[in-house]
């Protein structure tokens, strides 16, 4: 089980007790098609990274207005995830908790039934029984669509240092004007790709998709490679080089100049379109290289529908989420390029630290107080870089993880006596 | 070697010796990445089909005017391809005929070098040396956007019962109107797939394509099946089931209703999605639903990306050529839906029964009189059907091959004197 903090920085939390215990306040969950995404509250300072964690408060806090009804807990947002294939793991890894003590504690009370967790993605429904039967607590559905575009609206609006540009690779954050900030394109990279146009908060339509996505990178990988997981298949496409099955302009046209169609020799006629000539088997392939070829393609693929979907509406900037990215730079590269290349430098391809926990944070968002509509989060501003070198982080291959970052964010949570989830658990 | 009569019908040239000898007055050929397809004229009226051969002419006719520069040859288009890997084969084939006799008998004379065929395609390029050194003949080359739309219009203007739509498992033949033909999209699906606007006779711009095509299917099925040919390929998929590959977005769901976003339980969420989370590796899976799976993939996702390109410019008709379809219903299907599911029905998707020659009929459109621009093919229409039956095919499955049709295609060559090819070919 992997998880990052809010700082982007991997937590690798190897026992379930790495999910502090009795510090957990609001809890979330994403379930896809591949992963379950986590997103947490915990006001427990512990911490595998090295930098210095922020001072944390477990202390409810009033308000500085004075409004009683309202506490601030300051903590920490942690991000978890799991394969949905292995929803068993989750489930025992939250039964050990104390959210789900709480619940079964309170098994006898009246209060059993209000125990609930934010939930989306498809899994939210599809799961929901399993949940209830398990740990005694309901899923509490929020719309998919919804909770994507909050996440990302959050994520872009209060979150310093988050969207980044990819361009000859190098990655450049932006810190968007939030006057500036719709419309924008969304595209969702999970199982598979939703492309939602967001004109404003709670304001977006899906507008497009496309089936080849995340699960047809894993899924043919797979199949092609004998790789079993995205992570070791990412790493193989490091190695490989997409020109030895991949059948370029050049291997077609000769030394015709196709510039005039806007084509360079070097482009890709057709994905995979030299294994249909030679007398090769798939073991007398490379698994490296067809990583690499797969992933160009599926990559590329989404960037054009992307673009054309952007072009559609007018739309200057592409955000991309899901948890394909991974930070990985040949995959930014190749989705940036592809942008970049079809809208002729008119349109951007930007990036996000927490890709994968769009869902599970716009979810953990819509925890509300019952009586006011007021936002439960409100983020502490990451402190500016310490030195400018900070700004921009230059990374030249994938295995490199934003080694200039140390700020971590603190987050301070506004809780009211009449939420739900909070009170539930406060008061087993 | 397969090939087609102008009618439409497989003509299965089993030996080199049916592509007829000292009938051939023009040949044009287009060398893609995958395949070369070649478009002859010949009034040989050998033909291995059952219908009735059309009354041909080998003798010269004056045109009706009485121009004596003009003459015309009354035959028969015909359409043969070769695999690209197998070139020799082609070329011996040519080197079989008297086109390629009369360029060895020539040899020390100054026509030698006059000697042309017209050629497109990228291989027109990489392969101009080897058709020089084995058969003496230079390649013209003909720019391969300008010649997929020549034939393209030549297709949709002259030829009867050309284009179609496939609506619910229904071909169903549509005569264009001349008059209303532009503009439409042209969509080539060869080893990889090219977009071109078309806006008239010579008036197109290619404004899209994808790396995703005809090559991807079958480079991808090798790997995956270890099918050696596309066709077999194809049938392989005529029975394989997606659904055990594919995520379908019920499988993520469970019972939720995606209606909302548009999208059904059975729609496609991700393509080879469930190998993702199944302990199965490649060999537990019938080759025919690998099959399936890709075949549905790619031509969903050209149907898609036609589609955005097609509104992009406001067009309604997409036209789909190239050898990728063949005539499989499956994939008829896939993209006739993808066009219209993604255009809520705005958009059509059309295709021809001779869509793999587009570019090979556009070269031999451009031998073009020198002393005057003036076409030299030219059609006498189809004898309407017999009976009202022959104007719409139902197929229900891809093994039907128009079995109404029994009117063949005259096809008369209006040659001039100054015409290179046919005098050099008629001297020698």
């Amino acid at each position: 089980m992997e998880g990052k903090g809010i700082d982007g920085k991997l937590l690798l939390l190897e026992k379930s007790d790495e999910i502090s215990s009795d510090e957990i306040s609001h809890l979330a969950i994403d379930i896809g098609g591949s992963l379950i995404k986590i997103v947490y509250f915990s006001t427990n300072s512990k911490c595998s990274t090295k930098d210095e964690a922020p001072a944390l408060s477990k202390e409810r806090q009033e308000v500085p207005n004075g409004d009683l009804n309202y506490h601030i807990l300051s903590g920490r947002l942690y991000f978890v995830k799991f394969e949905t294939s292995k929803i068993e793991d989750c489930i025992k890894v939250l039964a050990s908790k104390k959210l789900q003590q709480c619940g079964a504690q309170c098994r006898h009370s009246h209060a059993v039934d209000k125990i609930k967790i934010k939930a989306t993605g498809g899994g939210a429904f599809k799961f929901a029984d399993l949940f209830k039967e398990k740990l005694g607590i309901t899923l509490d559905k929020v719309e998919e669509m919804e909770s994507l575009v909050a996440g990302a609206n959050f994520l872009l609006k209060a979150v310093n240092r988050e969207a980044f540009t990819y361009i000859g690779g190098q990655k450049e954050y932006v810190q968007i004007d939030q006057n500036d900030l719709y419309p924008y394109l969304l595209v969702n990279i999970g199982s598979g790709v939703s492309m939602i146009k967001v004109d404003g908060e709670g304001k977006f339509q899906r507008v497009s998709g496309t089936s080849v996505g995340g699960g047809t990178f894993l899924g043919l990988g797979k199949l092609l490679t004998k790789c079993k997981s995205f992570d070791e298949l990412l790493e193989l496409s490091h190695q490989g080089n997409s020109r030895v099955i991949d059948m370029l302009v050049g291997d077609i046209c000769g030394g015709m100049d196709y510039t005039k169609i806007g084509l360079a020799s070097t482009a890709i006629a057709s994905s995979f379109g030299k294994a249909i000539s030679e007398n090769k088997e798939l073991e007398d392939y490379k698994p490296e290289d067809i990583a690499r070829s797969l992933l160009r393609m599926i990559s590329n693929n989404i960037g054009q529908i992307a673009y054309l979907n952007a072009l559609r509406f007018g739309l200057k900037r592409i955000i991309l989420g899901g948890y394909f990215i991974r930070d990985h730079a040949y995959t930014m590269d190749t989705i940036a390029v592809a942008v970049d290349f079809w809208s002729k430098g008119e349109a951007k391809a930007m990036f996000l630290r927490h890709e994968g926990f769009l869902g599970a944070l716009g979810a953990f968002m819509s925890y509300k107080d019952e009586n006011a509509d007021l936002m439960p989060l409100q983020l502490v501003e990451q402190q500016p870089p310490k030195s400018s070198s900070c700004i921009v982080d230059r990374i030249h291959n994938s295995t490199c993880v934003h080694e200039n970052e140390t700020g971590a964010v603190d987050c301070r949570l506004r809780v009211s006596s009449s939420f739900k989830i909070y009170d539930e658990v406060k008061r087993c």
